[in-house]
């Protein structure tokens, strides 16, 4: 298994205590409120019309007509698109979320990973995360519509998008080099119940689904995400919620001499000269935080969520 | 979208009525009642001890200590397991359930369809479907173990051998030729939660781990999973239970002069004569049903759920 966010009992395990603030993922911590559910998504198969209701709802979430697929998760976005032709030199903008190297590579492409948008051009495949995870790194949509005419396939990973809808390419994904990538459980706080678009070609998006076959997708995912994905008051507020957020972790950053390395409206990246110390800090107020393997000095927090954690994270921060 | 069972909206659109009793399937109509689940299920990332704990209850369920990975459904297995190997020649023994040869060909095996065990003999990758759906027709675990031997690698999908552990060759799935599938939501009711298993050699459910990515499962399903393969007296009683009412249903056929094909303890098989008008009859009293494009005679019928149901049922057999 490769590193990620999330595994709480592995700080469990290290440092003991089971009461633990987890921001070691960029998972919102003040979820969508769970509807009530109907019986029948729980006993039976999910029906055509309740996925083609739940891709209305994102389609207009995502503010965008292109043919779209739900699957259960980004993540299974990331497992699919590498079959969707023949393993060739793909290149991947790094640093960034370590599933889409390990993906391709596992399907048997070649990968490099570039620094620059510019040394993306001529890959068969290309993929952009963004805004990046974990450094926040945005690119403007006319630049990557650029990219895309000079590449064999464009994946654009928009998974921390959804308070940038500026930045979101999911309009243009009917063309048939862009495919883009959203995450459901990210913002809307649920990551437990796996739930993902993919946003492409008619071609595209029929090779992906015949390859994800039927019933990808929980029934209790698409009753919640059709409800949550309608629902654009909450989105709006929760978008203003979490710059007000951002704007206080980084303040209180900035008083433990953290620097602000960059981030989104769902996790911050800072600069702590020594991850190491700063994490263990974090940690014995059993508040879990990520480092990287490619950085000592790196930290990335997510979002905290009720008041409590905020005043755990401000004393651990103070110590 | 090929033909399938569970897909009610077709019911209402052609017969109308909201009211409907499916039995178009053989999803168990008295489901795992639904424990309370901790809101972590829902909004965090399942962590690696939860699925660690599902494996285990799968492991004692199912009386196998081969290597075994969770999957959302045992569909999901179905599209992961042409990947296993570099497309070659399968054979597959029908008639059977669709998904099988379908995934087959779309990864790019060549299928032929046969009819007897001894045909499958020489196949790069061979599936048996053990009970067989829809006519129950059933293998001995020893002839299955001798075909294991000659063929490239022998899939035996156990999608309904939850009342036939005699069947099951689960406890052999580590050596390394075989690959069997087990369904959750068929027996416990629950198909809408998505959950299966695949059990085989380490080297197989190595490979098919990494090709279903982290996190393929989601949260409601591993906590219900766990706590409904641990609850052994709920299956047994269901067993039990089902083993009544298979006779109660082939009862009721009897007197409506249909002959039984064949069966598991989830759906009986019947030839009726004209599958067309027997379908009908039951669709005017709003009991949806299974017809087979290969056959104008044979309805499949899985097994009401409630006394209502079952009046119902009753009723519109004697119309």
């Amino acid at each position: 298994m490769r590193d990620h966010g999330g595994d709480i009992d592995t700080a469990q395990a290290r440092f003991g205590g089971t009461d633990w603030i987890d921001l070691s993922t960029g998972i919102n911590r003040a979820p969508y409120p769970l509807p009530s559910l109907p019986t029948e998504v729980w006993t039976a198969l999910p029906t055509y019309a309740a996925t083609a209701r739940l891709l209305t709802a994102a389609g207009a979430a995502y503010q965008s007509q292109a043919p779209i697929l739900a699957v259960a998760g980004a993540q299974a976005a990331i497992q699919l698109i590498p079959k969707l032709s023949a393993p060739a030199r793909a290149r991947i903008l790094t640093p960034t979320y370590n599933e889409h190297v390990a993906a391709l590579r596992s399907a048997g492409w070649q990968v490099d990973e570039v620094t620059t948008l510019a040394a993306l051009e001529g890959a068969d495949l290309a993929v952009v995360v963004n805004p990046n995870n974990p450094d926040g790194r945005s690119h403007a949509p006319e630049d990557l519509l650029r990219l895309a005419a000079r590449v064999g396939r464009l994946v654009v990973d928009e998974s921390f998008a959804d308070a940038r809808p500026d930045l979101s390419l999911a309009s243009k994904a009917a063309q048939g080099r862009l495919v883009v990538l959203r995450s459901f459980g990210k913002f809307y706080g649920l990551a437990g119940m796996r739930l993902g678009f993919i946003l492409g070609s008619d071609a595209d998006i029929a090779a992906l689904t015949e390859m994800a076959g039927p019933w990808p997708v929980s029934g209790p995912a698409i009753a919640i995400g059709t409800a949550a994905l309608s629902d654009r008051a909450w989105a709006e507020a929760t978008v203003a919620r979490l710059r007000a957020d951002v704007a206080r972790l980084d303040g209180l950053a900035q008083s433990a001499r953290w620097k602000l390395v960059g981030g989104t409206e769902l996790f911050r990246l800072y600069d702590t000269q020594s991850a190491t110390a700063a994490q263990e800090k974090l940690a014995r107020r059993q508040i879990w935080t990520r480092m990287f393997p490619y950085s000592d000095r790196w930290l990335r927090l997510g979002l905290p969520g009720q008041p409590a954690e905020w005043d755990r994270l401000a004393a651990a921060l103070q110590d």
